[in-house]
């Protein structure tokens, strides 16, 4: 006989696309609130199923999904919470977060970045604001238009203690949305946090103009970089192989929509990043990621030489021909456990 | 003091495009002989600089080049054997190899399959035929005629010995052509085996419509199988993370020029594969290699459904979407130690 369990009730904290996307796919299976800090975008998706400020009109929710302003409200009645907000904003909902929440209760983070100031991936916020609370990621190759589109796709969810992931993977799983689990957060977090930087190296690429063999060398030798880090942080070396290295990374430098891929080709075609960053939206995480991989890097003894090159791009110091030319300069090793390029 | 060693003297067996490439990188710094089958092809390289046949009249060969048809000439002399033949006549080419060629001369093979009927990698042979020589491979993501015009490109040079590796590293290496090396002899051949079955998943799954997102879950699970049957053979998982396994799956499956990826394509197109096969010029080594890997999945114990389903439609079991559907229809485990798709 089965046992019959009360379905948790998921409170799925910021409004944005991805947010959005990952509260609908939750409300399908459990009872999912959603809160947002516009009354607009809360009315959209009560009364229209629409989230219209940050998907397409044509996306239409699960009817289930509700939404709310009301803080307080949705934090008290969690039995998982989901995390969309962005990276600088974080800590600040934590904080309020800590004044409601039941005890025991997981944390996912949907966050692909690290805190300014502190470096810290957003699960050690998590256990500095929230001990107690499982902390863990979800991340992957998942551009939400498409996902919330219904295309297939495939996320990886890390938590410290891997049947505590299993079981919180069921929310988060549909017949088009696979999701993988891990215990390694650390190599997920560091994974998500790191791959924008390659990003911008390889859109750097596309405007100086190098063909289908150099970038996906580019591709492979970041890949290894990101691990070599990965692993000194405590990450296994595989995660970054897999769907939120390799594959989130892959994603990022193809797609149309990447705004770290954008990035890279402005400055190779010699726009200053302050004029790039004025034309944007959104924030393109890799360029405040590629000095924090420096900081980084010489804490771990590490050379990291692409995000060297970028860094030096983006602080002005090269151009992208020069971060290209300075890459080539360096000699080849032994393709695992070679410290350079 | 730096001693003066005589350079080695490089005979590469084979006049195709990606042999004549590696044949005039070679010519650069080490005198450079290539034999080929035509005396036109031949005459072509001796006295044009080009191999109009196999490669653009645009590129120009290495001048110190030269070209014989000469078996037997070619063979007596040489200090480093570049074996750049298909599969198919890699084991009578070494029979009669064998008869000319001085002892301890090292084999480089630049040939990604498996022998038809004893399903050995190309060094295997090697070291059936030549025993005593030392056998390796050099692959990469490397569409030839990118790399003979001059675009930066990487690849990776496996030897049993790393050291031997790192040496003859040196003939191939140019300011463009980064060799990075290894020990994964094992690894590197069947990632170049290996990889063309997946560019055909991918090419199947671009003819039923997927996105990035699930283009990008594609590549990176099927890095992860063939990780897996790739480590149960000998192999080490990075290396399939890298140039030769990720790194190639990458080129091959956004490559205009890939023919495996083409023919899953066709294949989604519902186009039989005997059609698909008559209508293309060269052999698409992933139809052959299918099969090959539900042998060695079998031997394994190992389930590899990408493979599994990428067969299904070769032997017209089922079609592309059926494919797809039956992938979509597994449950996702642990990323890394799972073992469905």
């Amino acid at each position: 006989m089965t046992t019959v369990q009360r379905q948790p009730r998921v409170v799925v904290l910021g409004g944005g696309s991805w947010g959005t996307t990952v509260a609908s796919i939750c409300a399908r299976r459990s009872p999912t609130l959603q809160w947002v800090r516009s009354e607009a975008t809360a009315v959209d998706i009560n009364t229209r199923h629409r989230n219209t400020r940050y998907l397409s009109n044509h996306v239409e929710l699960s009817p289930t999904l509700e939404a709310t302003t009301g803080f307080a409200e949705a934090a008290h009645t969690a039995d998982v919470i989901v995390m969309a907000v962005p990276s600088h904003g974080f800590r600040s909902v934590l904080t309020e977060l800590a004044k409601e929440l039941r005890p025991w209760v997981p944390v996912v983070s949907l966050v692909k970045g690290l805190e300014l100031g502190t470096n810290y991936r957003m699960s050690q916020i998590v256990d500095e604001v929230l001990p107690g609370h499982p902390a863990g990621i979800l991340a992957g190759p998942n551009i939400a238009r498409e996902v919330a589109e219904g295309q297939a796709a495939a996320a990886v969810l890390a938590m410290p203690d891997q049947h505590v992931a299993a079981n919180l993977a069921q929310l988060f799983r549909t017949r088009r949305f696979r999701i993988y689990t891990t215990d390694d957060v650390v190599g997920v977090e560091m994974a998500g946090a790191l791959k924008n930087v390659y990003a911008i190296a390889v859109g750097m690429g596309n405007s100086v103009g190098i063909g289908e063999n150099t970038r996906a060398m580019v591709i492979a030798r970041a890949v290894r970089e990101m691990a070599k880090l990965g692993e000194a942080m405590g990450g296994h070396r595989d995660t970054f192989a897999g769907l939120a290295g390799m594959g989130d990374l892959i994603v990022t430098c193809t797609s149309e929509r990447s705004r770290n891929r954008y990035v890279g080709e402005q400055l190779g075609a010699g726009v200053p990043v302050d004029d790039i960053v004025k034309s944007m939206n959104h924030v393109a995480e890799g360029i405040k990621a590629a000095s924090v991989i420096m900081e980084l890097a010489k804490r771990y003894g590490l050379p990291m030489p692409i995000a060297r090159e970028v860094d030096n791009v983006l602080s002005r110091r090269s151009s992208a021909e020069d971060a290209y030319r300075g890459l080539a300069a360096e000699k080849p090793g032994h393709e695992v456990h070679g410290t350079g390029f």
